[in-house]
């Protein structure tokens, strides 16, 4: 049996992280490979109702270290009731956002310390680790414009500038030159055919896998 | 006018916290002063949703260490919304319940580690610590007694055992004895008319206030 492993997306807005998702999904279950495809915020019952409280754009002010801390209570839940669980059970995890977002959305984007990010990662993940993150990157100019071409109610992250989202992509890339060998990245301006394509053979190779159509 | 101040209140189920914040409520207006009354987890709209989650017994497992950041994630909200506002505009809070809380439960209760929960009081409320904390303090079995002659449901915390109880209250024994100056430990066994009045006198002394009827 292949080990269980711990997938990861990361990207930031209309990078095609949820297209992508269910083409990595498709195509692993069809190697026979039990998969759960969950997300953060979220992933659980309590998980999502966090995940309303802080992408709401409510009256009340939830400050950059409250969305910090809202965002690793979350994650510890999903970890302790799902990612951890599905992993000792021998079966595959991939996550549309983890830790790295947090980085990267709170840390680039909101100013959020480096070292708290570090401190509360370590208390609700310790040794946990993504085997492989894919990371969709896009320049933001394109990301927002395919953002503003869905429909839909606009979250709290969803109304920052340009510059907000600049200072989240630079911190991905950041992130990825600090792990080359757990992160891949994508080159997500292609058409979503291509990025998924690309996501795929990016994750077989980082894995170990073999290409479908070469069995 | 009379410096504005923040006041807490702490102790174990059954110490008679409720009651006693009344009775301070009722004679810190009699005086005058613009007093805001709340309590934590909660005493904002989306701080109270968090309360919801972290109190509600479900199905999920809330580990010790995402019960910490949730509580302080509520706690930022209500820093943020509430606490620091009224105190700017020079208003009196009386908050059942703080930092000294996630100490006591999450901490001596639960066994999260003293260095995260202070890392995290930094973050969360950096310089800001309450003026006076009153602590109510009753041997675990008459808080239990009390609490079981109450209606309502049982939350997570009140189906702890006796001796998760001995370590909340040995460890607000133990932030008494570090804080002599902040903290008035009242002997909670008493009737509660006896209680609110040693509680409005230590009240008094601690902030240099001049007794009602002494005027």
């Amino acid at each position: 049996m292949t080990p269980a492993r711990f997938i990861t997306l990361e990207g930031i807005e209309g990078a095609g992280k949820t297209t992508v998702a269910d083409r990595i999904t498709q195509s692993l279950r069809a190697r026979g490979i039990t998969l759960h495809a969950t997300r953060e915020p979220g992933g659980t019952k309590v998980a999502e109702r966090i995940r309303a409280l802080v992408l709401d754009r409510g009256e009340e002010l939830i400050s950059p270290t409250a969305e910090t801390l809202l965002m690793f209570g979350a994650r510890q839940v999903h970890v302790d009731n799902l990612i951890r669980p599905a992993l000792a059970r021998g079966e595959w995890v991939l996550c549309d956002r983890f830790t790295d977002a947090t980085h990267a959305y709170q840390g680039g984007g909101r100013g959020v310390d480096r070292e708290l990010i570090e401190r509360l990662a370590r208390a609700v993940h310790g040794d946990l680790a993504p085997d492989c993150t894919l990371l969709l990157d896009v320049p933001v100019r394109v990301g927002l414009e395919r953002m503003q071409a869905r429909r839909g109610a606009i979250d709290r992250f969803e109304v920052e500038s340009a510059q907000f989202f600049d200072r989240v992509r630079n911190r991905y890339l950041e992130l990825a030159r600090t792990s080359p060998q757990r992160f891949r990245i994508i080159d997500a301006t292609q058409n979503l055919e291509d990025v998924c394509n690309a996501a795929l053979a990016a994750l077989e190779d980082a894995l170990g896998l073999v290409p479908v159509g070469a069995r």
